[in-house]
Order: structure tokens, then C-alpha cells, then sequence
């Protein structure tokens, strides 16, 4: 059993409030693998130039992660992105985007990766997402990003492929640019519409929320007096969501399961906020995402008050 | 036993993406009233103008809240306030504000008011916040609100009250702006070193977040599909929250007493958005509140996951 995620393996210039770095490993794809490696074998699916570094490869191997889908381009140059952090690190200036290989970029997955029991389809063009659930045999459950890109370049090849999957897992933001609709309540109910059985908003440090038909559920992000970098924390999330999905097993997708699901994506993205890139994600142990994942426990549950009587 | 609240009692012009209020009831005073009058007796201090209307202090009175201290300045205008809400609820724009007999407000609390058990000091000027500190028999409870006006022209003023005071209750952008930190956790931390023991930063339909010294607690807003007038949301959870500790009539202000009161001030706050001004709030039932709090804890609690293996 394994977990395929087709997206962008890259490399980041990042500049923070707290310190700088010129060309890291990152993208989606890369984030994704680092986070759901805890939980199942992952085959991410990707392009690379000639550029890409073997001590890249090997932190993206972390865990048991399968590179064999990862091309290599002979002479093309990797997925280049650079961008500054703003004081408050909620705003981002991107400040430049070098496709490189990514351009010409036409998934063809191995037999291996086509077997995934669970796939996650990072943000990349629409259509391309869509060649890939055609070429994959049934996963069991199939999950999605997405960007305002897509949906201001490519919004009904989005909406048909969001129509063929179990969970999107997108910013809050883009879900009510999608939409058009003022809340996200409101928003989400219109996605759910069109067929997935879960709607995942990522709200950045406010936590994330989840709709089903018939319930939700929302997280807080774990607290951090410091954050370094948020370069890909909604990929780790996302790794950490649906690597989660896949370690449990089971055929239905409850509300349950995604609470545990987010709970663990949660507490992962944290970790690599602390961080610039993969740094932290690289070295970090099981048992701390598990201590991580009982803290958020606590500062969540409360007694139902009892309170029944006015004065 | 009661509460004390001092603060506006005003009129409001507002305008939303719904439809629009040309002079409707409203002030922090008249929206923190009618949310902890649920729950004890509450007396609203402030001054009101010989314009202000028979049928709005009915209102102010519901659920046996005494309206004693709220002081009529014959000749007087009372505090007018409008404002125009963005599409997306989350902006507003403030079109006028008239002070109004608010101007030359100095709180002069009745005997009864000063023998509250709890106070809420409503975001009013800072020294005037003092006053009634001064003024009343040593409060079991104590909390305070402000916003970004006092934050930039009576710093050190606000700063000397926080220290009095029990809880203070703000915006997270504001308790940021107030610290001059990034993140909320380090912003808080430095507030709770001034002397409070709980701070509690609203955060809009994000919800809701607890610090104190040696606990954290998050809370999510109930999930709407629709908003109608965000106007008074925060003092109206303030109310809720203030009122529950009334009621529980507990020394100890736990993380667990706080986490209920949250839990019914974001119940309330999520009525009273959902028609214009104090409309929802004058003839909701304490069994629509509560089970609106049922609600929030099925959307916020979950099973500790017990994944322990990785592959």
C-alpha cells in the first residue's frame, strides 16, 4: 500500500523577518512527502533538472519516500520560486517563478504509483491533475489543492476535477474565491455539492476546518510564539491529513478519521514553520509529532458546560 | 450578586451586503447587556442623550437588567456611530462618529453598581476604564476591553489598567499592535507578564483564543451560512463570557470556567450577527444559547488518535 502526490519538487529563495535562504529544497510535492512519510510508503511524482542535487534526493528518500517517479531532465533547470515574508508573515510577495522542467511537465506515472491506495493531487495545472486520476486504478481515497491561478485561468477543468474527488483541501480564501460566496459555511456547502465528501479549508494560524454533509469540524494551528518560515506548511498539512487517511485503513472516510487526520497535518505543519524549507521535517521523530498532536488534544476539549439555569 | 458594564450606549447606522439600519440601538454597553443578562443582573453605566428613545431603554432593560446608571443629558445627543460593511463582512469602513454626550462622559457609578461582583470596563478611554477601577468594592472578576484608537494616543494609560485587571479581552490584531510581536502566543505572553490572569484574543469567524500563564484554549466561531451585521459581535461574546463567570460564582478563574464562558459568548455572539443591531439578541431564549453550545462541542471535541506505529 502507498500514497502517490504528483506536484512540484523545487527550489525556494525565501526571505523572513528572521533570517534568509538563497536555494532550498521545497515545493508541494516535496513538503507533502516529508509529512506523509511518517505514515506510509510515498512515491512522489515530479519533475527535476539536471540541476537537482543529490543530497535533495536524499532528504526527499527520508522514511522510505520512493523516488523512482521523480524525472530527472537532463540540461533543464528544477521548479524555481522565490518570495519575501512580511513582518506578520500572513503576507507573501512572490518575487519570482521559473517553471524550468515544470513547464513542459506531462505526468506519466509508473505501474507502482498507478497502484496507490490513497493519491494526493498537489497544486498543479487542472488538467493535469485530472490525466492522473485517469491513469491511477481506483485509490481509495483521492484529495486535491488548488490555486487562485487555477481558479481565475482553469476554473471549470478545476471544478471537473474537484468533482471527482473524495477531499479538497484548499485556503479558506480560495475556497470563497471559487465560490463567490461571502462565508465559508456557505462556500464549503457549494463545493460539497459537486461531489467530494469533505471540504478541508486551510486557515493559516488560525487552524483549519472540515465539512462533511452532515458535520464539521474545526482545529486551532498548534500555538508558536516563533515562526521562521511558512514556506509549505499547507503541503505538510495536507501530507500529514492524508498520510493519516492512509495508515488508518479504513474504507470510510468519517468525520472521525479526519479530525485525527488534521490533527496530525496540524501538528506537522508546525513543526516545519519553526524552520526554514525541509530543515526541521528532515529530522523530526515520531514521537514528537505524537506529543505535538496530544497538546493540540488539550487545548481543544473542554466539558460541556452545564450550565442550565438564568437568574 | 451583579455585573457592572460601562460603556457606550449608542445608535447605529450600518450598512451590509443585507440591507441597512438608519438608527438602530447599539454601543458596547447595550450589546455586552444583553448577552450577560442571561445569566445575572446586569447595570449598564453610561450617558445617553434626551433623544434617546423610551422603547430602546425597554430594550436595554430585557431580562432584568437595571438601567439606574445609564444617565440621560437633557439637550444632549447620544453617541451615533455608522458604518458600511465590504462584501466579504470582514472590512468595514467607519463613516461617522459623533460623540455626542459621549464626549464629556466622566462614570460616576451608583452604590449598587460599585457592589458589582464582576466588571466589564467596555472600550472606552483608558483613564476613564481607571475611574471606575477606583470607584468600585474590589470586583471578584475583572475584564477589559480597547481598541487601536487607545492603543496609539493613551498607551502607557491602557497599559496601567491591564495591569488591574483580572482578563483583558481585545482583538488578536490588536493585542499584536499593542505588543509590537509577531505571532499572537508571544504577543499574549507579554500581556499576561503585566498582571492579568487570562487573555483572550477574539478573532472574528475564526473564532476565539485563550492564554494564560500555564494553559491555552481555542475555541472555533459557530459556523454561519449567512451573516447579516457583524456590528456588536465582540461585545456581545464579551457579555457571554463575563456573564458565565458571574453565574458560576466560582474564586478560581480556571482555564476550564473560561473555556465554558467562551463557549457561550461565542453561542451569543453567533445570534446576534445574524439580524441587524441588538434585533436577535431582545427575543433569543436561553435554550436556543445552549443548545447552540451543544453544537460547539460536538464541532470542536475528538478522540485522542491512537496511531502510535509508523511503517
Amino acid at each position: 500500500m502507498s500514497i502517490t502526490v504528483v506536484g512540484s519538487i523545487a527550489y525556494d529563495a525565501v526571505r523572513t523577518p528572521f533570517g534568509e535562504r538563497r536555494r532550498m529544497l521545497g515545493g508541494a510535492a516535496t513538503h507533502f512527502a516529508l509529512a506523509a512519510s511518517f505514515f506510509d510508503t510515498v512515491r512522489p511524482v515530479g519533475p527535476v533538472g539536471g540541476d537537482f542535487a543529490t543530497e535533495d534526493l536524499r532528504t526527499l528518500s527520508v522514511r522510505g519516500t520512493i523516488t523512482d517517479d521523480v524525472v530527472t531532465v537532463p540540461g533543464g533547470e528544477t521548479f524555481f520560486w522565490s518570495g519575501v515574508y512580511g513582518d506578520d508573515l500572513n503576507s507573501r510577495e512572490t518575487l519570482a517563478t521559473e517553471l524550468g522542467v515544470f513547464a513542459d511537465f506531462q505526468p506519466r506515472l509508473s505501474p507502482a504509483a498507478r497502484a496507490c491506495e490513497v493519491l494526493f493531487l498537489a497544486n498543479i495545472q487542472p488538467s493535469l491533475q485530472a490525466s492522473v486520476l485517469d491513469q491511477c486504478d481506483g485509490p481509495r481515497f483521492t484529495a486535491l489543492d488548488s490555486m487562485n491561478l487555477w481558479i481565475e485561468t482553469a476554473r471549470a477543468e478545476l471544478i471537473a476535477v474537484i468533482e471527482r474527488v473524495d477531499c479538497v483541501i484548499l485556503n479558506d480564501a480560495e475556497i470563497r474565491q471559487l465560490t463567490g460566496r461571502h462565508t465559508l459555511p456557505d462556500a464549503a456547502r457549494e463545493l460539497l455539492e459537486l461531489g467530494p465528501e469533505a471540504v478541508i479549508a486551510k486557515q493559516g494560524e488560525y487552524g483549519a476546518a472540515l465539512f462533511t454533509r452532515d458535520g464539521f469540524f474545526s482545529l486551532p494551528a498548534y500555538p508558536l510564539v516563533s515562526v521562521v518560515d511558512p514556506t509549505g506548511a499547507g503541503d505538510t498539512f495536507a501530507g500529514g491529513l492524508v498520510g493519516y487517511v492512509a495508515a488508518a485503513r479504513e474504507r470510510t472516510v468519517s468525520r472521525e478519521l479526519l479530525a485525527g487526520a488534521m490533527a496530525y497535518g496540524t501538528a506537522l505543519a508546525s513543526f516545519n514553520v519553526q524552520e526554514f524549507g525541509t530543515e526541521r521535517l528532515a529530522r523530526l521523530s515520531f514521537d514528537e509529532v505524537h506529543a505535538r498532536v496530544a497538546e493540540l488534544h488539550r487545548f481543544t476539549q473542554f466539558e460541556m458546560p452545564l450550565l442550565k439555569e438564568t437568574v
